[in-house]
């Protein structure tokens, strides 16, 4: 912040502006251009700032790096209270933030490294339901493209999804990661392909990556979903634009969006709902 | 602000954490979801977001109604430094932060009244280059649809047109003014065909507005650009997109964006620079 320093010569720290507080801070960790690659937190701050707007709060946004370190000073200076999405695991702003005293609710469970109250959507039931309707559908070479390790949220998908398998007596399930973007959806989907190159289903943990796997599985010659059934996650609207349509895990993140911000302004710590996650059946499997 | 009150109380303001500051705040005096429906914000974002990353300074991103009033406690609570983007005459934020003492530089030439640094795209130019191609194409029903009239960007693309025609003997110009949106170029473009049903072209001071107008103008049965000549103004993406692609000026946003940046991460409030607009012609005139 040297670059900066000569702010602070001229708005001294006793100035009436720096005093005051107001807003609602969203912060992202992710890339910036993310926030506007990923429909999610179009979705998610359209809704929020809907909330807000009701009760005249306004919306701040910022993104940090996933790996932080994050802009806690930056957020602590300006904002009555915080959502904070995609904290991952050992993140140095979530585990500052959770012990600030400001207002926090997490987007998404928060790593088992921090406490903050959170609202949430069952991943681990939606992946599950990915698996059971694959099952259902007579496929048993099944692969999966996860989100990053260290996210809470990737990983309940990829459990619920791993698990119901294993139920079904299926224990190998190769297994590649991507970062929710539609190219790592193609990278992936290629590394999946020479490594189990008879597989005939792939669960995705985002619709992103899902229109990747598709875009990869066409140009290597498999029929979606005659050869390959194809699963997103998000019900996102790149999912009825795909060919063929998307089935994919509808999280309904307006709802949840809209929750946060609700329990966020009520000053709920208590309660920590988990919204149901929907199997929307389309064309891809 | 009060239903956040209880968090003033968990984190008083003698807190550490509320005197610290960082960070750069992007300020945009438009709906939140503008943000994600107008490309120019996304592509501003990014690039001033990579400036500030080279830096080390965080990025934060608010929306403030375009008629006011604006967060400033918000914002002067936890900038550094601030980017005002779209300020209109009379904008209560706009004036607050002229004369808040927190480095600000305005997007866009600030309203005559307020006093501000700012980076600024010669739209007035860019404007003049649309009209002297229409006219050069034999055009002279020439209508314009106009942005929000107390926008300063969107007065000097009206006058940077206007004034051309005017030295071309063409003195009356049927005006429609619209929000930069799609639908709003549409619903501009229909209300031009009614007051004034020979025109044989048309400015439009977004490309979003330009591509409405075209769609108006295809369901009213006029070729484009046969019947109508129609220019927009951005070169953002959807200027290819268009059939037939669209003629339009050209604002480099991203080298706006850019070196606003690096004039506010200086400290510099001295210069005023003004970056060329430039007209690409592809089919639409």
């Amino acid at each position: 912040m040297s670059r900066l320093g000569y702010v602070r010569h001229r708005a001294p720290r006793g100035a009436p502006a720096r005093r005051t507080t107001g807003g609602v801070a969203v912060v992202i960790c992710d890339h910036l251009h993310r926030l506007f690659s990923d429909p999610y937190y179009a979705r998610f701050l359209s809704a929020a700032g809907e909330v807000l707007a009701e009760h005249g709060v306004p919306l701040m946004v910022t993104t940090v790096p996933p790996a932080g370190p994050g802009a806690m000073p930056a957020l602590a200076g300006a904002a009555d209270g915080v959502l904070l999405i995609g904290a991952r695991e050992r993140h140095p702003l979530a585990i500052t933030l959770s012990t600030s005293g400001i207002a926090v609710r997490g987007i998404g469970r928060p790593p088992d490294d921090v406490k903050l109250p959170y609202a949430d959507v069952d991943n681990h039931d939606g992946a599950r339901q990915a698996a059971e309707h694959l099952l259902l559908g007579g496929r048993r070479a099944v692969a999966m493209i996860a989100g990053p390790p260290p996210l809470p949220a990737a990983q309940d998908r990829l459990e619920g999804f791993v698990h119901m398998l294993r139920r079904a007596g299926i224990g190998d399930v190769p297994v590649a990661y991507g970062d929710f973007s539609m190219p790592s959806g193609t990278h992936a989907m290629q590394w999946l392909l020479r490594r189990a190159p008879a597989l005939d289903a792939v669960f995705a943990a985002s619709d992103l990556m899902a229109a990747g796997a598709i875009h990869a599985l066409r140009r290597a010659g498999r029929r979606v979903p005659d050869d390959v059934a194809v699963i997103g996650f998000d019900d996102a609207p790149v999912a009825r634009r795909t060919v063929p349509a998307l089935t994919t895990v509808r999280q309904p993140v307006e709802e949840l969006a809209a929750l946060a911000t609700r329990l966020l302004l009520a000053g709920t710590s208590s309660v920590n709902p988990v919204l149901p996650a929907e199997l929307i059946v389309r064309e891809s499997a």
